[in-house]
């Protein structure tokens, strides 16, 4: 998708965006957005295309490190749970409880016991937070390897994308057919009626994320609450200018060091 | 500034972000950058220049919401205290503990006693932080208020930034030079050799962005560790492609509702 | 039950209760205990006589204040996950998630579409605790109003436990017919394979407790770990005595203000 | 000192106690208490007989466990501040952040640099504390080493007290003199007017909780506040009892296995 066209739509959609964080500040909603999805397919970026829309107090990134021992031993759901949101919050899971039965299960981690168990734990958690009210979308993004080895070999390549690339990505390299298996897995036990999975093609990143940002404001009702009129007045005088007394600003940058 | 100049020194200063980051994580560095400055400044979008770059897993933004009614009555740094660094993270935090001595002071949200013990205590506590080997910058955001008036406007009239915009806002105007005199109170309090602050002119935003992080970096040691090497064999087979069984990907984002 | 007859009853049970800890803490073992029932019943002592013989650093209190505001906002069950045991870890729940449809219920503080929804959702929940292998023990504990009119009056004269009784107390004396109805209610909707009700009559406290504890000791399964051997050397010199110099002891009490 | 003279003091200390609680309660006082010693000192004991007299939703027990791994690189102090108090709470340090300068100064877990820093810092931590309000006390319990070895022998013979037992124990008994130079070395540093160190005398426990607490209260302002009044009706018909329908009673403990 090019550059132009991207933007101009996404700039369309970013204002249903700011109406739907509006409309949930309103009436209290509470909404979770899970990202899943091959590494490199672009989660990072759908993520940012939306919080980078909205209020940060409001909109929460919840991308949770490895699990501490104690954690490890804990309800698995747990220390997701703390991440739930309050009245009007909007959360994004970059990546999510899911990780038991796609990273963890590819790569050895989780045994298959585990997995099977997660496999059936997963729809009844879900189902409990729909039944409270909250609202959960889950997104899976795919790409094609061919686009996959294009992304690995730039973050190997690009200085500022290097600390993307993990051990583990080259290990995921020769599992591209067991992550399609766990994702299908996946898929057959936790596609549900009050959380399915929305699949988005996101060979080309730009249309994934306007595909997946348009898909998930379609699933939310009219979202119009007016924003409040707030009272203007003129300011009375001059516009005033900083005066320094402790302190003066720096020397703008120059461009040389 | 230009954006395309702006892009160009952006871009050269990202690689030696992405070098300090690389770097803190290596040596188990703890930072902690404090972004205050006047509303309309530009706080988040300095934050979001340095935080855009970095791992979201090592380079976290503290935005915090106001405090619950049990955290108003505990030591008034409790509950920054919970989002400081551990090894090798950056913190960043948009607002922070000076909105005491800020919008609070200025708002009368507290009293001169509650600032006095403030600005008693936070070099203090500052100080407690550098001594355990904390790495802690504090930024200061400048602007004249034509330019604030213009800010404050765009965000009355576009849709999109209208979020931005809070009745303290309003307030604000009118207390342009309070928010002076506070400013200079704190630097006054606080300004010392183990926390110094950095006054930096946001008049021209994009200006002050390269001005924040090239100061930012010039105070940092020479952080030079080089990537680790990463074995990349040939994936020796033809890239594969998804296949789809459960779920398909759902239509493409065609820009028609 | 006479003090003697009880106090060799609990010391018999005790040996049992530390050997099911170090069972626990052997096995990874979690437990979770719920203690329910009227004002007076007893929970507190209840908790008591099983907490004070163990570890604390093992076995904790989960006695949750009342909800923050954001909390109240989070899914139902948010907060005392929260409290959950890790490996090794005997949780007490002084009071729990059931407040919902017990007290909260009768006082009105929740309708009948909250209760509803908790008695549906509280056996989903703990059932999701059972598979993950938690043990999940659920008391209530009965006492006629005779009973309770007696220690409410005590609470009211005795300086020393008039801090038990709150104006909720006073209001439960006119419903301890609805507080009979919420109980059946509950254990209709929520006593389950997975998680069982048990009810114990604590007219008399001191048999309530042995009683309690007992049928606790029964449902675990033979808790036989034997202590670590631990190699103790004679000292080698004359025991040593404590030398002051910054400070010294203070004079001991003399029961003379 | 005899169990019965000692149980009398402790009834007239309680009432001062519970009257203390409802003071700091009713004036939102914080208070913490710490408790530090030897092992085998009387810590545990000291704790429960105050916090057995209150009400554990106001008065709570830190005893924190070992840190994880991302705490051990945090600010030192940064779990404990997490449990500090607020408005009307009383929390009672069991161990505290002296571990540092003591247990891991004396088994060479923590280095000498650490501890100097510690011993710089702990002051200066606990008069942002004081200055904030909070009040703090520090107790160190004391005892010779025959009253240590002697109830070390009970913990390693009584089945009941073998978990108060462990590896660290055993080589507490060789360093005896060790902890002593420990113990010097806080108070030298660390005794304060705004948290002083109140050395207590432990060889025999009862009494030594006697003049510990007595010690306590007196430290406090007057805190005569008397508790609200509370309309008691009458019933006004004759006390229900409890109706079972769903679940009944188990039977009663017979002391039959």
């Amino acid at each position: 998708m090019k550059n132009g066209d991207y933007n101009d739509a996404l700039e369309h959609i970013a204002h249903e965006l700011v109406g739907m964080a509006r409309w949930a500040r309103a009436k209290g909603e509470r909404i979770v957005v899970v990202f899943e999805g091959r590494d490199t397919a672009g989660k990072g970026g759908a993520i940012k295309a939306i919080h980078g829309h909205l209020d940060p107090r409001q909109c929460r990134i919840a991308a949770l490190p490895k699990p501490s021992e104690d954690q490890r031993t804990q309800w698995y759901f747990q220390r997701y749970v703390a991440h739930l949101p309050s009245a009007g919050e909007i959360v994004l899971f970059d990546r999510s409880w899911y990780n038991r039965a796609g990273v963890e299960r590819v790569m050895g981690w989780a045994n298959e016991d585990q997995v099977a168990d997660f496999l059936q734990a997963a729809p009844i958690f879900e189902k409990m937070l729909a039944d409270d009210g909250i609202r959960l979308f889950k997104y899976w993004l795919s790409c094609d390897q061919e686009h996959q080895e294009e992304r690995f070999r730039e973050r190997l390549d690009d200085p500022l994308k290097r600390w993307k690339l993990s051990p583990t990505d080259v290990a995921a390299r020769a599992k591209y057919a067991d992550y399609t298996a766990a994702r299908e897995a996946i898929f057959a036990a936790t596609h549900s009626a009050w959380a399915p999975w929305t699949l988005v093609d996101f060979n080309d990143q730009k249309l994934g994320r306007l595909t997946l940002i348009r898909h998930l404001l379609d699933r939310l009702p009219d979202t119009n609450v007016p924003p409040e009129t707030i009272d203007w007045p003129e300011l009375g005088h001059e516009p005033l200018t900083e005066e320094f007394g402790v302190l003066h600003p720096i020397a703008d940058f120059s461009g040389k060091d």
